[in-house]
């Protein structure tokens, strides 16, 4: 039968990657394709004592419908902790719970974005929230980066001319998908051109304390000073993604009106999950937890691209991150990364072809290559398989 | 700071409900206000084993992302179970899980909802619903019921003349907020219009199984041979809300549409949450679970009607519900519920005015009580404070 679905479905389609991820479930293939965090570093004894302890001290609460912006305990928590690390200076009520931050990417879409609204962001940009915007039917302006972050020349430019933005999208800390980051000078430069024109930021950082740096650089937010920069945060990669447990970080007014949104969404997120994290923060060391994260994926990124430069033929160019889960490989301007792809699939290692990653299209001689889901011996020899298809690459 | 956000935000608004909870946190006042399910009830000892043995023979698999369709176990639980008592022969690519029914509401008008779009429903319904769709910038045309369900004449009428009907939603089981029910004559007249028509049904069921009667009463969804109905299911009602698990059990085409805006909404439900569920059908019978549920709501039933029927004076109808969480009560034309729950809230009883049930205003003379979440002895003072006030209520 023929249904009639409403007109925003034409704009959403499977996502790539997803489909990607099909393929590499066989057992030989090595992929570097999803966005997947080590499981073997979740705190598996440490959620079994949580979790009891949890049931033990407000079972019947814990299962029970609770309040649309979050548990309290565990807001407060991740306010201090900001505070604490970014140089922000929120409060309880500056922070809404959300099912992940891909929801907070959705909540912001139905928030902000009409119909051919504008939303500006760098280029390449997050996959996941070209199709949260898209659903809400919106344009992309993208805004090329440089080794400091966005071009804040060209960003003006756009400002200035187009009175149909309504959003504008970052991720400053160790991108997805090119692993690049925004030094502290070009944040402060940014946040001068956005205060002039007034624009929402949604300043995306579920990376920021995956650093192999000494330090966590300071928040956009944490020089916002007109409340414009709305923060999203996820506990996805530095404890465990399986509990869907994000949140937002904005002005007190604007989350009100997340909260109108959430509401209507899902009424709020699993109460016995936010409490279970809350407990996990008050009985254990996160900070602790978090070395043990950085320490893992810095030798395998060490080691990728120890291999990328040993093993990848000269044409190619790639980010060397300092922290988070990606690298960013660009081939000649000819290569067609979805050829490559295939022939890798053949060759047993699987990655994602950048040109997802580009809302108005491109980059077709893109990839990304993710780093922190395959053991030190996989991630050597993927990568070997990798740089045997480049260099026999023939378009 | 003004802020520009999308228009569809001006639909957007708190709800009472919501702004009477938070009055309602008072310790003295018994609330007959929320939809909350009996707390005492809930297996707190059963999901500590539960969630015990899901960290000891899954901890990581359960930590991690998983599929946007949902544990695969728990979708044929749910497919078996649905197909074992409401008459339905669904599958495991028929089901979709989802955060809690609320979400699929969310989901259901992002998938069909263009503006202007026209829901028809049933007068009063799903407040939750209400807001889901309003999110959509949709319109609501509302068809009444008698005591067998919705009226089939007024519907067919309605269909025929209206060319922007995208979905009809309704309630069949102990309805939220009237506590009514169809019959299953009305569920096949109903069906066979909407054949005739072919238009989409939303059938939201989360009472249906919360049944005071000998037998749980067949879906529409059984009587569906066009694959028109899309049946909304959740444990809310029939284990635990907390957790926020429900899913949609639709054709197989309509699912594949349903994982793409779950993709985009929050990528899946949280993993360990769907393995407890799991588990807990594995390990224990929630049959017998519902068993004791319906005893206690059914006594509560009880217990209110009697006081109603004796206390109330006679100027007062109300449904005397045969399953789920609700009654409806209606006073003579003039009354203004607002009013009485002003009264109300000074005699320390509170309850949701029915107003808000009805998409384009009306009901101002109607109410909604809860009789899931107040103890014996609180119930029947409850319900005599509101009867208290009632008597001397003069407009």
């Amino acid at each position: 039968m023929e249904r009639n679905y409403a007109s925003r479905m034409e704009n959403m389609r499977t996502s790539e990657i997803r489909e990607i991820l099909k393929v590499t479930q066989r057992k030989e293939l090595i992929s570097f394709a999803g966005g997947l965090p080590a499981p073997e570093l979740f705190p598996v004894e440490e959620m079994k004592i949580v979790s009891k302890k949890v049931l033990e001290e407000s079972g019947s609460q814990a299962l029970q419908y609770t309040t649309t912006e979050g548990f309290e305990p565990l807001r407060l928590q991740i306010a201090n902790r900001m505070n604490e690390k970014s140089g922000t200076k929120l409060g309880l009520e500056e922070i809404q719970i959300v099912s992940g931050s891909q929801q907070a990417l959705d909540m912001t879409g139905k928030l902000f974005l009409d119909e051919d609204d504008v939303v500006v962001c760098e280029k390449p940009t997050y996959l996941g929230a070209i199709n949260a915007f898209k659903a809400y039917c919106c344009k992309f302006i993208e805004v090329e980066s440089d080794e400091e972050g966005m071009d804040i020349i060209a960003l003006e430019k756009i400002l200035k001319s187009n009175g149909k933005i309504k959003l504008i999208y970052v991720i400053p800390d160790f991108q997805n998908p090119t692993g690049k980051s925004w030094s502290i000078e070009r944040r402060k430069d940014f946040i001068e051109i956005v205060n002039k024109y007034e624009v929402p930021v949604i300043e995306d950082n579920p990376y920021g304390e995956v650093t192999f740096r000494n330090e966590i650089m300071p928040l956009l937010k944490a020089f916002d000073t007109k409340e414009l920069v709305i923060t999203l945060g996820t506990f996805s990669k530095i404890l465990c993604p399986g509990m869907r447990i994000g949140w937002i970080a904005a002005a007190k007014d604007i989350i009100q009106k997340y909260i109108l949104i959430k509401q209507s969404s899902d009424l709020h997120t699993s109460n016995i999950s936010q409490r279970e994290i809350s407990k996990y923060m008050e009985l254990y060391d996160l900070d602790e937890h978090i070395e043990i994260i950085k320490k893992v994926y810095k030798r395998r990124r060490d080691l990728a691209v120890e291999t990328m430069k040993t093993e990848f033929p000269d044409f190619m160019r790639y980010t060397i991150p300092e922290g988070g889960l990606f690298t960013w490989v660009e081939g000649p301007e000819t290569m067609d990364s979805g050829k490559v792809l295939k022939k890798c699939l053949e060759n047993g290692v699987a990655f994602v072809p950048g040109h997802s990653f580009f809302p108005n299209g491109g980059g077709h001689n893109t990839f990304r290559l993710n780093y922190s889901n395959a053991t030190d011996c996989q991630l050597v020899e993927g990568f070997k398989r990798l740089a045997k298809v480049l260099k026999e690459y023939d378009d």
